[in-house]
């Protein structure tokens, strides 16, 4: 297999219930990627590493989820030049996910995280494929045709509470 | 001139003081951009139009900026397959930017926005910098030596600080 | 059937177990309604084709319920003059509704939404009663009665109570 | 001058930097008001005879702005079968203007209160004027014009920023 | 049996669940009381009647419990001379219990609300019986016995965990 | 001067600004105080001996004002059966008086706290009053005529502002 | 046994099931401990004694949790001049924990408490190791010992993942 | 001047104006401090050497100030097995405080953080003090005599208050 373009990382293993999906959407739009556990807070040598050797691997984008004060999303973003989408996990020991949103979005001048809602891996990964798609336009037909599903499932939705 | 690859848009003319920085730090980084009012609730029309023309336009990445009950990165990102980074504005109108932060990045899953900080429109900038650069080599150079200032600005800081 | 005036409109399908409570006193007051789902996110053009005729239908108010970033109400109360009552609703993916409240209440001047509580969907029914019966005297009995029982509910209760 | 069909009160005297704008508004759309002061907390009684006079007096709707633990649009909506339209003020005792929302916004089912936005009295004018407008086409004309100029503004905004 | 000098009352029924937390403690306290239903949105009449009238009975102290746009205690409050203490119910339609607080604590000057923590009736009760023991000397006794009662089952939970 | 049944104490100097208000209207209803600073954090033995004494001495009720982590009501509360009301002032380094409020609000089952509005030590002047009104007809016409003048005022701007 | 060096206290015995965690790491790190309830609302003399009684006793480090509006942390910080590590414990009668954090964070200038997050007593256990490591060679061995095995659990969950 | 047992850092130049408090209670205790910009977001490499050089360096405790995303005093706390004391910035990017406690705050189970108040560096040089103090009993002697002028500024202003 070739090296994928995306990895989706987070900070403990029992993140992986929420970031699933993140691959699993990846994998809908045939997206190749590559997951696994890098923890800021335990693990800063691999995290270091992790970040810094990215790009010259090949990876384009960095999906990066975590709970509590999540601060693996930034301190990849501070690592590397690659675009880090953050994906605040309401985890066990977060309050109500306040402390994973804002730890996440609030990043200084200079140091972006793409941040989307609570829990949202799905919305990262359909992310991580429109920035890819902007140089990629198989991709760009992937997400049209994304799109258009979830279009058409309201339109069922809605025929069907309209009784017809 | 030919067509920029980023639009900057912003929900009220007066939100432009917040949404030059993102103009700015492409300007420094390199990137043509195109900046203009788009009013989700009170152009819904001219918002229709922009959103759904601006990839056919040659428009990679859109930064949408909006306050209160921001509605228009959302809207936008649900009328194209272009990834759209969104800028929470603390308006006037804001409660200390909780409804401009929530309102923006509490999409569902389907229709991600790539949330920032509050005002914090430069990153938004460097953001779509950073996506244009998983294509573009130029520009990875340049994102490159802007973190490399960043740093230098830190380290004459702490020389200063330290007395040396 | 007639043309009914109140139209009741849901951003999923998931939010019927909340907005049938405002059907449901509708019909209590002798208020006919129609009830659909239309999503600001992912059926951008129903939504506008929806809110743009509602009026010339004959739909004299809209009840809008939506949870998260909650775009749908706002958005139809741009695209339309009728009065427009939005319901936040505490999905799933919301964060204990504060999102769902601002991103609906939180309106720019120009463009109001009558927000009602969070999953307050009945509350919003007998709102849209009142507003109707502004010019509609049968109307004014049915709401002046629904009043008297709700007294006479906990006039029952303190009797209960107080051991008479 | 003939009864007006807007009634607008507000709890405290100096509610009325913020609450003269639904007076403006509707004296734009050419709607007729009345305006006054009415507390719930310190002329009780007042309140009860006003708010149960409104109706007959041929007030159709009433426009209630509080501030802090704002119990007067939810104490007036308990009093008559008018549609009540509750404007929570920033006042100078509120807490970042949380609590009067949420003592505006949080009424039990059965009596609502169509809540708009912090400080937001101009939408609650605009609000008012929508609902008589469902059963006046001359009101519709008006709020048709409204919007038109609110878009025409946002035009001449983005026509000055893209330097036509 | 006499005129009870405490009277606890409650939005709904459903506060009973709370509220008679309130009841057990003064019963504990050889304290009388009447308890009852008094909604201030539903019953604003009785409200109206029941607070006027308390004084004249014999009543020294109001206890009043609602949740939501909690209204009933600051009304009350609005209505009698008398100290009414208030009860912020965490009831089913409540956001976590900050409504039901914010709007029976933060009243505007002149007319205070003894407001207690989120679902505390029994500390209602408490400080109901402590305002009563400033001219009871009997009640000091008790409070003051009570008070030994808590410390001991401290000490006897101490004792256990260091294995005395 | 024989000994006052109020004691107003607040956790530092610069609460002064604020409780002052309870100073203010205490006299204003006739009812004697003493007022001086007494630091739960700086002070303890002071706290201490100061609460422990205060029955003993006279006092009647115990008003407590302080900031950010305000533990001095709380800790009074404890030391004595004496009512006690506190008053969360909004200091220089409490966060929107959200500190202030909760650690004064949120006490234990057993030990209750009165607790007014963010910086309403008026209001815990009244309150004050109100208890010792409770055995003292004296006060009760004091706070009656209090009443009369607060709905005299809101009369006035009625009357100033229907243009009467 | 020896007298241990850190003191586990607690407000009520219902907090064990969180402060044990503090006590059990302690044991895993080989620092000798003792446990007992201390509740500053309803042993308030025994908390004065005990927090004066402290140092001399040879407890070199405290550990307090609490719920609610929880003073311990805070008055034993201000009772004797040894560092106070704070747990806010997430009770029964907590608000989401925002109440145990803020009245323990918010100390004012003078009276630090270390606090650590919401029911995170095992942090505090660490921290109270390595508060005692500052002058414990065998302690900093210990704690360098248990990073490593923080790093090699994520290590395992990453090769796992990795399906390496 | 021999290596002080105390680092004071700090993630930007502009939180000098807070975090100069602490190094003047180190001062003011008798303790010697250095005192340096290290930005996590900035300078990663600077932060890693520096964290993971501080105690062969002779460094006992690290004191770190951060705001907004703050992840400094965190990230340092995962290089180092020395005490982190965490001072919460409220720094214009920050949203009145809260981003800044949460991601210093609520760190996971392994890796602790000692957190003072927003803005407390005071403290924080309080609490470095009390840790070197658990094996320095001249600095017990300071921080002893510096607890005892706390309590006579209180005791003056009491005095003053009271008219004495």
């Amino acid at each position: 297999m070739s090296q994928p373009k995306i990895a989706i990382i987070m900070g403990s293993k029992s993140d992986l219930n929420i970031m699933q999906d993140a691959a699993d959407v990846l994998k809908e739009l045939g997206v190749d990627y590559e997951i696994t556990v890098v923890s800021a807070h335990r693990t800063p040598d691999r995290m270091f590493s992790y970040a810094r050797a990215a790009a010259d691997r090949g990876i384009k984008v960095i999906i990066a989820g975590a709970g509590g004060a999540a601060h693996l999303p930034g301190m990849v973003a501070s690592l590397t030049h690659l675009p880090v989408i953050g994906v605040p996990v309401k985890s066990s020991n977060s309050i109500d996910g306040w402390d994973s949103i804002l730890s996440i979005l609030q990043m200084p001048n200079g140091i972006p995280v793409a941040t989307v809602a609570l829990n949202a891996a799905k919305n990262a990964g359909i992310l991580a494929a429109q920035i890819l798609s902007t140089a990629d336009e198989y991709l760009v037909a992937n997400l049209i045709a994304f799109k258009e599903k979830l279009k058409q499932v309201v339109e069922a939705s809605a025929a069907e509470m309209e009784g017809k």
